[in-house]
């Protein structure tokens, strides 16, 4: 497994939370679209305003050497917040800006009203505006140092007793840890390793066991594989003879300037390596339609139909066509992912190599706590194979940030498949996400609950009601308010008892 | 409060469990009877032997800049070790040497034979042999940037996880962590960090709550006082009068001379403030001696009678006696700690502040996460006024070591009073103990346990058992094991079901 492999990987993982490392280009987007605003609808009659507000963190929580600071974003909404019985809800953030988040958080936004609830969003270091060393913040592995899990969760623990040390009426309120993806593995962990901050945690489509051989490197790939086969007929058994297709169009003597026309890509292909870049591109982009395979029109990644991947699947109904034609109905399937908005004059393939800061920081974690092993093997997945190769994973991030990566050390710090002593934390996974396996998907104790939506994607619970919502993720986010309102409520007669 | 009151409250806090900063003098020493050796001896008939073993750990353990390892020392024993139904009792190692630490933990060796347990003692970073950067480890903040209790938790996680890797049969083993003092924080912390780790923790004399403002910065020197007003009819009275009575006799023309002489001072006293550091030294051992009253002849700080305290007193039963009586009376009570071997040529006031290693390492954990606030007022105890001056203190730090203390962080990370949501911690304490003030001696929850000594001292329940043991410290110990041995039958009642 070669550096494109490991591009692959990387950005993948990358994808957890899409708006991370979005590949999109801007041009390709409808801009009056984008979920960019100050203001949120929840409902055509609700509009909820945050405010922007910042906090000094220290630089490095667990040394003392650098005694530097550094401004931490954060959003805060009070409309709905009640003094006498409320609650304070705080978004863990995850890998990007967090306004963008917010925005695509809507079921904090509402269920606020009914939880009495303070609503807090808080800007993950090294990502937005929340630079620790501002332009310089991915200059080198020195001023990368500070980008770790442990130093995120300190900045949230710091943040929360900031919080109810200076709102009055805040003090004696109960806070629950709300996130998605990686944010969803934060809320876990902080509620794991500062149970006296957060008395319960939503960990929404957590891939927590996606480390070390906690869960099979292939389970990721399977998974986006049974969405596409579930969605049409044939469809992953065309994807999976895709790949040799556009092997043998690339071998052909013009196959690179054919395929670079038939694509509509943006810059065409000129070497045999950018035939693996494309491939890999390609992935990507069906991983990328199985994550937001969403019930309902959305704009997450970018603008899409209802059901992208069904829709996807209508251009690979027949496996066995010509290989051009195959390149024809790739074609008309990516275009469902990148030109909904039917604004897009080409195809940008480096467009996932964004130097967006998401990416890089991302890229960085990927190479260094945040090891999730995926392969495939072509055979049980609808993807070339590609083998888990360590030792180049670890070499290719010593050339890429000159740092090596701790593949166990998760799993030391968290706790790994071991985590029955802890309490409180509801694991929500979407059945079509493909991060749902690695996330806990039954229960472990009787307050270390799994919810398992079946027509979910990545984190759909997380996201703000909807008409077309299936029955399965209404009734898992009452499960989770009746779970969050339960900790509040122990809360309440606890501190009642302690007075 | 200036320099020398900064100094004395270091050193106070040093002196924690004070083999770390012990500031005797080694000439002051029997040295026949000092417990440094490579077996140890609990009862007549059983010596117990341990294997001493290095692992490599990483520097920092919490950011990847800096991939540097450095070899951390730790003992294991064995001998009553059995794979079936067996234990690991895991000694979180303190402020010094591991060798010490272990000799001087009797309590582990008397029962490993009925835990069926492997005991290992980890020895902390920066102290003993354990130094990241070999003899450049304290030579600037630099190089003790890497001395937090995060650090030292993760080595102990990673030595763990290292013996269940490569000791056959151990794997499936519940460990539990021990540790006195310092050492039983560390404990405690370790259990409520890594509860995936350990199925609980013994904490003895752990006083984790002499923090920020959790409990009155006075507790400490009230306690102090209370032993020696218990110990003798106006002992403690009598000292709180010698203050003033060393004031008057320096204040006199040869005072200086006359003070060096009649307290067989090695080092003269030639100026005022070393009058200063002379009370300070005195204040320190009396510290000294209430923290190892323990009720048989011991040799933990000093080689020193049973019931130290009562000795000491036996030479302040008067307090209205003229000036140069009573530092006459002083210098004999010093002499039960300082010369108890009667091999002393003179007193030496400059050893609290020896370059041990542990002096060095301690004083520099209580300037940055370990600051403990004492004060005292002389009125509820018998010392000199001392307020508690958090930014003197923060200057002084910053000038003797570059850095400013956190003094909020332990109680951020580590919960302060919010403990509730942990398990499996036994918190015991002597009521005879100064650090008890600061520890946890009323249940917390049915899991979490505070066991409190009447007659005990510092973490008297974590010595050897002897024959003059009270009848209060044998029955801690035994519930110390009713409890630890529950953990492990709940532990192998989990892994049966699992299995």
């Amino acid at each position: 497994m070669g550096r494109c492999s490991l591009l692959l990987l990387l950005l993948l993982i990358a994808f957890l939370t899409p708006g991370a490392a979005n590949p999109v280009s801007p041009s390709l987007r409808a801009p009056s679209s984008l979920p960019w605003s100050t203001s949120f609808r929840s409902r055509p009659t609700i509009t909820l305003k945050y405010s922007i507000r910042y906090i000094q963190q220290k630089v490095d929580h667990f040394g003392f050497n650098i005694d530097r600071t550094f401004k931490q974003r954060y959003l805060i909404a009070d409309n709905y917040w009640k003094e006498d019985g409320g609650s304070i809800l705080f978004y863990t953030g995850n890998e990007g800006d967090i306004i963008w988040f917010c925005n695509n958080t809507g079921f904090m936004w509402d269920i606020a009203e009914e939880m009495k609830a303070m609503l807090v969003f808080a800007e993950h270091r090294y990502y937005g505006e929340s630079l620790p060393f501002g332009a310089d913040s991915f200059s080198d592995s020195r001023h990368l140092n500070f980008l770790t899990t442990e130093q995120a969760l300190a900045d949230f623990a710091k943040l929360i007793r900031y919080l109810k040390r200076t709102i009055p009426g805040a003090r004696n309120q109960p806070v629950i840890a709300l996130g998605g993806s990686y944010g969803g593995m934060l809320a876990a962990w902080f509620r794991m390793k500062y149970p006296h901050l957060v008395v319960g945690a939503l960990a929404s489509s957590a891939p927590i066991w996606q480390f070390n051989d906690l869960v099979p490197c292939d389970i990721f790939m399977k998974i986006v594989t049974t969405d596409f086969s579930q969605s049409g007929p044939n469809c992953s058994e065309s994807i999976r003879r895709s790949w040799d297709a556009i092997n043998r169009l690339a071998k052909k003597g013009p196959g690179l300037r054919w395929l670079s026309e038939a694509l509509h890509l943006c810059t065409p292909l000129t070497k045999s390596q950018d035939v693996q870049r494309l491939k890999d591109w390609i992935s990507e982009t069906w991983v990328n339609v199985a994550m937001v395979d969403y019930p309902y029109e959305s704009n997450f990644l970018q603008p899409l139909p209802a059901w992208p991947v069904k829709v996807v699947c209508q251009y690979f109904k027949y496996s066995n066509v010509p290989d051009t034609v195959m390149v024809q109905n790739i074609f008309q399937a990516l275009n469902v992912y990148y030109n909904y908005s039917g604004q897009a004059k080409c195809l940008n393939v480096s467009e996932t190599a964004t130097s967006s800061l998401g990416v890089l920081g991302w890229s960085y974690q990927a190479c260094t706590e945040m090891v999730m092993p995926t392969c495939s093997d072509g055979v049980d997945d609808m993807f070339e194979p590609h083998s888990w190769n360590m030792k180049e994973y670890s070499d290719d991030c010593f050339k890429q940030w000159g740092v090596r990566p701790r593949p166990s050390w998760i799993p030391t710090m968290y706790g790994g498949k071991n985590i029955s002593s802890h309490t409180n934390i509801i694991f929500s996974n979407g059945e079509l996400d493909p991060w749902s396996g690695g996330g806990v998907t039954k229960d472990i104790t009787d307050t270390l609950l799994a919810i398992v939506i079946p027509n979910g994607a990545h984190h759909l619970d997380l996201r703000a009601s909807n008409a077309l919502d299936p029955v399965s993720v209404q009734l898992t986010r009452s499960l989770e308010v009746k779970y969050m309102k339960q900790w509040i409520s122990d809360f309440y007669v606890r501190l009642r008892k302690m007075n």
